[in-house]
């Protein structure tokens, strides 16, 4: 089903960009976790509307009530559900689009699947607004990994042509990636940040947007997880992380770069001192076969540029069947990869814990 | 689980290289269903070993034995099981790998996760030899697809540095469609197909491999087919491509290139001619918010060079962790992107009939 | 997953006694539905605690707030997620269950799995509290199915020694079936209904429960829908009544009866008046080979007492491993036998409005 | 889907009675585990046909190959794939009722949800037959949960009006167990045996053929496996025990016989010995609350008399639409209680081994 993900764990998100709330119903947690809740409200604040300066203007409480599934502070091994109330919401704003599909939105998709009966304000179900149950999931998943040592950290890659320095592949510090999530614009070179925002700020003064990419990285998964065919682990974070809208490719490793090169170059040689076995480099991403080889998991996601802007665009009257101009109206980010960023995370972190406790054992 | 793909289809997919036979069980295939047996055994050719000048020695008959689910030529309703001999297995070549890994390929992984007990021989459950089963299941679904007016295509847009021409993102005609699925060796400027098959052959004559990417094109999906979050076609597909083994990276329309534009660049125009709704480019690769749009899917697979090459490798044998080089025995594709151009093409279209037999309809 | 049900709708039910709230979210319902939200209310009162002389004093507004996936009152496409508050709750009284385990109740079950975790109070996750989300994802599924002209009755088919007549297993009638579903108390022979109140008010009286039947029938319901092993109808239906906490037992047809008969007997003869087959006695219970028949799908559940009783009874203290006597504390009915009726009629909805939308075609 | 069962464990069953073979795909079992396949082929054979002095003449060498999954006679953690030739498959015999549906048959379902593309030779993916790959699978698991200290067993607690003794609520010992794994006809009580063979033997003679219940006793089953609503064991093993064909009916623990009771009656009171804690009786028949209690998990399945019976029945000749007489040919059992027996441990076995591998942890 369209907003269920997960084999151990089950994930069910639900809400709408203007409906009385979004949410999660999350089944299969193990009882007995304490969430950190006022890390997990950082990690979500870090999702949140009105926090950098180019996020839009909607201002979102994004304080989840939990309605079940936690007893003095633990999960008590009941599903777990969270409701986030859409306080500010505006449906007025959207009323046209039904007719006249936004260019590059789902508007038109929607449209096509269900006859008129999709709920279009602010996108409805396909908002970014649904994000936020999923990094409310994701947080709590990130905290039973880090229990398990295990840390997932991204930054933002590039904006339009503005590029970060990348993931060191080999392994990244821990300090490296607390600074990184701590952080409203998420970059390793604060230098090349600069310039990223001001390929931003250029954007959004043209009345335009830009696109990005983000690159997240694993550290601490034990080799062995995973699965070969269809339940590989690039199977399973492809399939939570094109969950993130606008997400349009993901890879792994040395991925297109690396189908450019012969095998002598794209191969990792493993080494051992003695007691550790690891590779020397790390271009097939810590995924082999599908399975964790111990090294760290490194992929990238391509996240396509705001398709609401300023500027007017074609579009059709599906009414009337006419040729049109439009002019999308509403608050919407120019570039949405900097909230992007913990929900990579989130997505991340829900495929690999749910790999983690489907993890079959030998006898 | 690992080998089980599908919501409204179920697919199962089993066998090692060389186990006595490896197979499929598919449920949920509509009953009344005629398959065109020949065109089958046709398209899963394509894939099969010892075909073209650049493939592996081994050979294989691959003659699917139909063992339940057809009745009278037809489908029956029940589950259709098919099993694939693996009539020349040399399970002898490949003892050495269980305790000396070879680099880039599952060994390591599986070890960790299997303990010992994971297959080695020609890769066990992780061998390419597994698509011949998967080409099975998606030949069936390109049939059944074909018979609702849907067309996939694929041909290998690089290898290494060598590419093809792109597809049109608008449409390919059916003749070239069909053109592709005739050929070794499909690409659309034959020219630089000669260029191509020569890096693979410089590659070969190195002791090397070469990797290169695969681009796939669906024809006559129509609008309204797939579902928001986790049930969106990308994730379908994404998570049916990455079972193909050397599988690394996957976008969709503009994907990586579209997340250096800006939102009026890549952002897809809509225009009618009064009848149809179009857009005027494809950035977006027929999937807007996980639902086709109408227009042709698009999507980019990277696939990595094969990673047993002849040239000497480093490795560490498990047993006493030591460093030791390693030189892989066994037969191997110097470049394996043509043979997997129809893995491409199956994993393509169980992702889309699965999608297309789940799709809910409205009341 | 614990709570997770159904192969082409998704419904996950969430919620403890006394959490916050309970709650469902419903992924798969077909969008541009309009439920009757009043007779939903009607339908969820009849299980509502505080409604009939035998029910727990405890009394819930059992007002469900959507959250999300009704745009303009009708269903729009995305999950639909409805909370119930539990305004009522009185955790303080459940405080010693953790450690003397009630007899029969899951107190010591849910100790074993959750070790201390699980939420004690009222039963959790375990309460008959949770057939309120039951009934409203089962009261929108009567209603699809109503537009489908399949109509879902049940009645009190026995109380301790008492019976009432049962249902004709060749059909009732719909006017029936309505008076059932507005009964507070459904019987089909009113007189026998006051004996069975009788057998309950004694069994209160002497501060203890009694158990009973529950027959369902299920009318209109074409021949065809269902699948063979495990996804038949018979075993759909149970894995979806079983979720009804007390519930013991389920037979279709002539179930345990049947198994006394020779075939001859139990054998179920078609005819047909030139147009419709039909068969001329129904001990088939309307399912063969997991598929329905076309006759009416009957089936009995048998309804273990209450095992919270004011008598008392003999257990176990945990902490130091000591028998000790208990006497249970709380408000219970002394049969929740009329409560379970509608939970039953809405678990037989959710599965039967599965099984048709995941029905396989023919091509 | 039909075919498919379980969640950590996907077990994937196909074939027709006259299929070139019946088989099944099991994904998910542990790395490692060496079969005993003698004991499995002895497991196996109870449910062969041509054993009993009252089975049908077919004889079949239920002789499984095993296609993949298996390497050095130890499972390698891809799935295991197993075949069973049918090699004594007379087609010929069931042409006729695909037109006139034998009663209580499958016959006329199939044909109302297949239309005529569903495979009538020998009851088709209906048949007992099936029940073969079911024992496969069941029967490996019984290994696998023997491992555990866990021990399926099952006897004929009724054929028609004549019956064994019932299990020990509270256990029985190992040794009878064995026993009745060994036995023809397995019962508690042999001189009962007699009587029961009696009423079969009646049965046949009359050309007719009967009905009997299956009670199910499993030993050393943990307390705290199992989980609330959806995934109780009840659910999961109702849900497994219904693929069996013929099965109509499952209670557990004091079932419809409870539901007679008061709550002072059914409870089972807990005592502990300072070190055990147990209840005095087993009324709940080792489940509370969907999760196993300690005790042992008891129930009985209801099967119906074989519907294939040699006595002239009436029926539909559904081409013309008109009321004809039947009389069924091929080779029936008059009682397919005994054989049945091995077929409900084996889905017992699924159903808990699922359920263990997939019972979710505390932190």
């Amino acid at each position: 089903m369209a907003s269920v993900f997960g084999n151990a764990l089950k994930v069910s998100i639900f809400g709408q960009s203007h409906s009385p709330a979004v949410g999660v119903v999350i089944d299969g947690l193990p009882a007995g976790f304490k969430p950190d809740f006022e890390a997990l409200k950082r990690f979500m604040l870090r999702r949140a509307p009105g926090r950098s300066r180019h996020a839009t203007a909607r201002s979102e409480a994004d304080e989840p009530e939990i309605l079940s599934g936690i007893v003095n502070g633990a999960t008590c091994g009941a599903p777990l559900a969270a409701v986030i109330r859409n306080t500010d919401a505006r449906p007025r704003d959207y009323e046209g689009v039904r007719d006249i599909p936004r260019p590059s939105h789902a508007d038109f998709a929607a449209q096509a699947k269900f006859h008129g009966a999709q709920d279009v304000s602010g996108g409805g179900h396909f908002s970014g607004r649904l994000t936020a149950p999923l990094c409310f999931a994701g947080g709590l998943c990130l905290q039973l990994l880090e229990a398990e040592g295990i840390v997932i950290g991204a930054h933002i890659a590039s904006i339009g042509n503005a590029s970060d320095r990348p993931f060191n592949p080999l392994g990244e510090d821990t300090e490296t990636l607390r600074r990184l999530a701590e952080s409203d614009f998420p970059v390793l070179d604060s230098a090349r940040g600069e310039k990223m925002q001001s390929v931003i700020d250029e954007a959004r003064d043209a009345g335009d947007s830009v696109g990005g990419v983000i690159e997240c990285i694993v550290m601490g998964l034990p080799a062995g997880v995973g699965s070969p065919m269809f339940d590989g682990l690039e199977n399973r974070l492809a399939a939570a992380v094109f969950a993130v809208p606008a997400v349009k490719g993901i890879e792994f490793g040395s991925g297109f770069a690396g189908a450019r090169l012969r095998g002598s170059e794209n191969n990792d040689a493993f080494y051992t001192d003695g007691c550790v076995v690891r590779t020397e480099t790390n271009n097939h991403g810590g995924i082999l076969g599908g399975i964790s080889s111990g090294m760290p998991i490194l992929f990238r996601v391509a996240v396509k540029p705001t398709p609401s802007i300023a500027l007017p665009q074609r579009s059709v009257r599906l009414s009337d069947k006419t040729n049109v101009q439009l002019t999308v109206k509403g608050r919407h980010d120019p570039c949405i990869v900097p909230r992007a960023v913990p929900a990579i995370e989130a997505a991340a972190a829900l495929a690999l814990y749910d790999a983690l406790l489907s993890n079959e054992a030998t006898v």
